[in-house]
């Protein structure tokens, strides 16, 4: 059987910030496909708790503890996922699913991209049992009412967020 | 970015028959993956319309048809999937998702796989959007009743689905 | 604005006995259309609690009973539902949503249905708050372990309950 | 069978905008009742992409296209869709269900409704396999990152988008 | 058998306002366990329709109405319920279930608590079927649009909207 | 607050066999109630994988080996659960919620429940993180097909089930 000229893969999400559960894909995305990219989305009409540069950042900063080298970090802003994937000929996307509420808006969202750009496909990996119940948002709630968010994500993204919170605080 | 020694893929199913739904499952798989095994599952204590053998070879003469040349077709009885992939040294399984009802089963099954052989992973497609409402039960039941199976399975199952009912109904 | 020539309207189902749910569906649908049918579906190979004689005299009996003259009971097996509409012209199917599981059944069969008779249209009634934990199979094995079924059937039905039950004990 | 006097039927919405899915549920709709109201709903506390008299516009403007001349374009604020269908005589509401979310929200919808107005009815239907991952709120998204919308709405609509967010850039 | 030191269960929520759905919940639960603390949680960022010390005491009337003395009131801002409850000595924690939407938000938030604090459990009572499509926000919105709240909370309650509705639009 | 007269709770299932998720059950809710039954349900019209003798003596193992002398186990047959409360004078049925299958089957069986038989309650536990993929037929698949139990059920079900199976395989 011949080598075919297998494709990039993206991992599209706002990483606000980082958890355990984004990194298990990534770890497992890449052992998959031969190249991965992580895409953060900005949207500059929503208020974020980590501004666009300091979320790409604690991303690298997770990688690189892990030693992960193969695996590129890059932000698309203003335009759709499927607009972004065009423009750099990435034609496979890659989404963790966790529960029934993520099946049905990616099944919504995976139809509509079938429509806008049918060249572009998706793939799902169910997140690991162990990290079903991790969200950003869920631990920005934690973190904000003072809860303990070492169970949810890395130390890096722990001290990230404790210094955010102490300079909100200073404020 | 040196080149890694990517997975052989397995599509696992009864496909008691193929339909248009699931060739399209592999149509996109083999474009994501270097190789992938079509394995088709047989328990000996269920009675299937299309026996074993017959089900192997509807899904080797829909691939003949369509000149793909880089699919794989087994089988496999009396062992878990997990097994079976790993006595053939197989590390992904892909499954296609068309309903929460899906989502939840596949949920369930990829946790319990996880836990008996955690090397194993399972990526999941959402079935494109023309081919959701098809399933194999449901074409055997358009079947049984006298119905029209074209819009569902190509032209050489609808054949064998023709000849197999014509022979029920001699005997 | 002139009068449109309106439909006829199909209620189908097993009504492995009509219930207070089915009961419910039927006087309001025929509010709301010109002409309704109820179109009892017998499955040869099935076994049914109430053979299919036994089924449409007792949904007759309730209308009687409630002094329904303008809906039709009338009876098709060996075809698809489809089939058993265009064969007499009708263009309107009517089915109750208790839950999810049936939305998501319905969603299926709509789809397909779609696909094997687009002039076929089927309209959705959500059960009564009162009945939509209600259904045949329910109220059959609440019979079968001598539970109180008065709180689910009409008064007919329970009888008829009654004595098929004694008869299944006698012989 | 005499003819009875069958009920005027309301297609609520906001409609901002119209789409390809609710042109679809309005035709079908249209053959089923002899009547049919489509009637817009303001919140005037809410920010619509569209105001109201725009929404308005853009319904009347479809069905002229179209040659609809037998479905009426009405609007309501500052009541409950039960206040709005009671002040006029409307006793049957229909609605589109495209996925599990929109049928648990119309499922505890219909029962408040329910207790509140028991003489009206809601009916649904399926949206048509080809609509059913359109929303308006996914339109507007798309429209806003400069997405095509063309597979979603209707020529008039596209270009009164396109002319929203010119005039948005402008100011 | 000897007599357990058996816990005291805490209900927590919003109760903006309590409905006839959460009073069924507090009856119900009081029959199961020794002793019953409802807990009104404030979120100082957010915007309610009565304020905390208001939510309060429309629960403290309603248990006075229906002569119940041995359930108590608290609330708690500020801190994630687990904490709450560590603060308290509370292990048990008591949440009505709806609807779908409400198991897989219990489901996820159920899993972080085991991981937050795995000495506190989470039972679940169904919402009686009575009041299963009552929500609080619901009573809002339909009190903001002048509909009849009475089916849907206690006297003293329908009072107090009254009062605040007239007071919102004095100013 | 004076001491009230608690119920003793009722833990209903097949148990074919018991599971790790069902101890979890077990253990969780003897801490929140000062008596616990386990009511092993036998159908006699089916076909168990342990007869109900071997059932019943497999849960009293489990609780021997845990040293756990305050739970009883029971059996009933040929009634409904209901029915089998009120004899016993059992008012609380507990139930573990595993995934949104499970609580639509539960939320009829609740509902139906509460019309047969009102002053039954039903409480309900998410199953425990680290179990909720495990059921009973998992197990009987995974165990038929010579796959490893031992993550899903405690040793002396592991070995009820060895034995089983190679009586199985020698008659």
């Amino acid at each position: 059987m011949k080598r075919k000229n297998l494709p990039t893969i993206v991992y599209p999400g706002s990483f606000d910030p980082i958890t355990d559960g984004h990194i298990d894909i990534i770890l497992r995305a890449r052992k998959l496909f031969s190249s991965l990219v992580v895409a953060v989305y900005n949207d500059p009409h929503r208020t974020y708790f980590f501004p666009i540069d300091e979320r790409i950042a604690l991303i690298k900063s997770v990688l690189q503890e892990k030693n992960i080298t193969d695996v590129t970090v890059d932000s698309f802003e203003g335009e759709l996922l499927v607009a972004y994937c065009k423009r750099n000929g990435f034609t496979v996307i890659i989404r963790g699913l966790r529960v029934i509420t993520d099946f049905e808006y990616e099944f919504l969202l995976d139809h509509s991209n079938q429509k806008l750009m049918p060249e572009v496909q998706t793939i799902f990996l169910m997140t690991n049992h162990d990290y079903s119940y991790i969200s950003s948002s869920m631990v920005r709630e934690v973190a904000q009412l003072e809860g303990d968010v070492s169970p949810f994500v890395p130390l890096c993204v722990q001290k990230a967020i404790a210094k955010k919170l102490q300079h909100l605080q200073v404020f």
